[in-house]
């Protein structure tokens, strides 16, 4: 992605020998088969019907727990005027939050390399979903967690049998309390570090293509943003085999109280600077101050930027205001983290041409605890 | 069901006018198409795919949060050394269990025929499935609750914006403290009481048998049995378009606290009598003393013995280590009452022949503080 250095598949790499850089994996497989990929998309019920565009040599492999294929539901005329707003539940994955998809391909991939066992740094979801899947494919997990994490999420991941470990502050902490471990596990911390994970959140990208013939706007709650720049792979897919012509505009929203990306995006930067002031937000989930990997921030950034999109920045309060509204009047419980793309949605509708069409992405359910940010 | 009186589809009725016994909705649409019927079971993506056989005129009011379609995954070896055994995860519906199901179709029929509101007594499940799809749907939700009932459900029913009344004692005291406030509302109890919720829970069969060529056995966590008489309608349905050849065994696991079904099973009566001693079991989602409404027991009584199924209880301590067992080693996470179904299973299972296949219906999922359970 940055020096375009090129590497064999084989042992994963996490980061580019020459530049440093995170990597990303391409496919020969669908190559000039663009027929083949519709197919897939038209009929995938669940992530690993992509299997021909994941990492997987046998499918006997798969660690799953029925991940993907969840719901898209349009907005109804309470929530908004704007007449075609959807929400993609990711909230609706098996253990509540979008990272089932990149802990799956992660898990599976170990499993299918005689890797026993998984650790990641996690702000709480990760670490629900590695706890999970983990105990499903029979795997030991390590999780690395911020103070700020929930005590119901921590409580989870003891109850799939997962290893907890509390690191005083920041997820940023949380993630350099793992490196001084030095735990010979794979890394499933999903930052950028470890190329699988966009495996598993590009798949979000294809479902939405099957499901809406136009998209011209995504809002995505962001750390570090994985989870953007996999649908910008997802979307770069579909542009090169004919499906789409045009990846969509691609909207990072980030906390007030914690939000690297969007102040580099604001100020012109070419690059992300870690977030050094406090972090202040109810949205746990995406308050990553990036602290010794701003460039994932930083390629976070340029798919914004190329794709046309832009980035929000949002109050607790509006969080908090678009988690109740969602909940009141679509029956969709969002943690705060979750409801941060619609919240991001709300702030600038005005500036969304009205006949486009919008998908805002739910990242992780409030069922977890986050209920009580409502109470 | 009782004395054979059949009625037009119209008004909703809640019980036959002349024998008072539970209905059951029957359709013409799909008469001598068993190849449409095939298709539909093949293609399925979520419960709605099977409109022609539900009961709505116009798509536009389906109220929906993505119910259905829900993951059927294979048990581990660590967990049973018996070579068919299937979970069909309907923990991973929208708000976390099977009551998804009935109450989409409760609340998009309350739409389609302009009712503005909807009154369930619930254990608790059934009460977060109501707030939430009634929140969706723009309709009022008041919901009846037993003392029992898990404070983390209640403040969920509130985050989706329902009216919650608490009723000292037991279920059976919650549906006679609806009965006694005569709201004019559509009655989403899950009991048999509302035909229409055997017409969500019929769909899991429809699913079954999409995935599985051959079931023999199904373990069903039940309380009044509404979700066991719902596979039972939905079995005879494949039957009656020949996909299937017979109705799987159909079993019934009730909580030794709790089980009025499997007492008149055992004693062989033909009735089943309501529950009067005390109420002690972990199960509350199926701890059900039928008081008032032991006819919808029979009924379910009634689809075990003819499909030559069986009933077996299991103690709380039984229930809590399967509660383990499948988050430990499946990557499952239910709530007790979820994890009867396999509870019930590893209790029998040297008497289930080995080369069988078993399929264990997980109702309801450990997120919504279950998981307390296990700490």
């Amino acid at each position: 992605m940055h020096c375009q250095a090129v590497f064999d598949w084989g042992n994963l790499l996490y980061k580019c020998k020459y530049c440093g850089w995170p990597l990303t994996i391409e496919y020969e497989v669908l190559e000039h088969s663009s027929k083949r990929f519709l197919a897939l998309i038209k009929g995938a019920k669940r992530l690993w019907d992509f299997y021909p565009i994941l990492p997987i040599d046998n499918l006997h492999n798969i660690v799953t727990l029925g991940e993907g294929g969840t719901p898209l539901i349009s907005a109804t005329t309470r929530l908004t005027k704007h007449r075609f707003l959807y929400f993609k539940l990711e909230s609706h994955n098996p253990t509540g939050s979008f990272k089932d998809r990149p802990i799956s391909v992660i898990v599976t991939f170990a499993k299918e390399n005689n890797i026993s066992c998984v650790v990641a740094a996690s702000s709480g979801n990760t670490g629900v979903s590695v706890a999970a899947y983990s105990a499903a494919g029979g795997l030991e997990a390590h999780i690395f967690l911020p103070g700020s994490c929930s005590p119901e999420k921590i409580a989870l991941m003891q109850s799939y049998g997962a290893i907890v470990r509390k690191v005083e502050g920041t997820f940023s902490d949380a993630v350099r309390g793992l490196q001084q471990q030095k735990i010979q596990c794979i890394n499933a911390t999903t930052t950028l570090v470890n190329p699988l994970g966009l495996e598993g959140n590009k798949t979000i990208a294809y479902e939405l293509a099957g499901a809406l013939s136009k998209i011209d706007y995504i809002f995505i709650p962001i750390g570090a943003g994985p989870l953007l720049v996999g649908l910008y792979k997802g979307f770069n897919d579909l542009v090169k085999f004919g499906i789409n012509t045009q990846v969509p505009h691609l909207v990072g929203v980030q906390p007030e109280g914690c939000a690297p990306i969007a102040e580099a995006f604001s100020l012109g930067l070419d690059h992300v600077e870690p977030w050094t002031k406090p972090v202040l937000t109810c949205a746990e989930g995406i308050a990553d101050p990036l602290v010794g990997y701003e460039d994932d921030g930083t390629i976070a950034l340029r798919c914004v930027r190329e794709t046309e999109g832009f980035i929000v920045t949002v109050t607790d309060e509006e969080i908090l205001s678009a988690m109740r509204a969602l909940a009141r009047f679509a029956g969709v419980l969002a943690e705060p983290a979750g409801a941060a793309s619609f919240a991001g949605f709300l702030k600038v509708q005005e500036k969304v041409p009205r006949d486009s069409r919008v998908v805002c992405i739910i990242t992780g359910s409030g069922l977890k605890g986050g209920w009580k940010w409502l109470n």
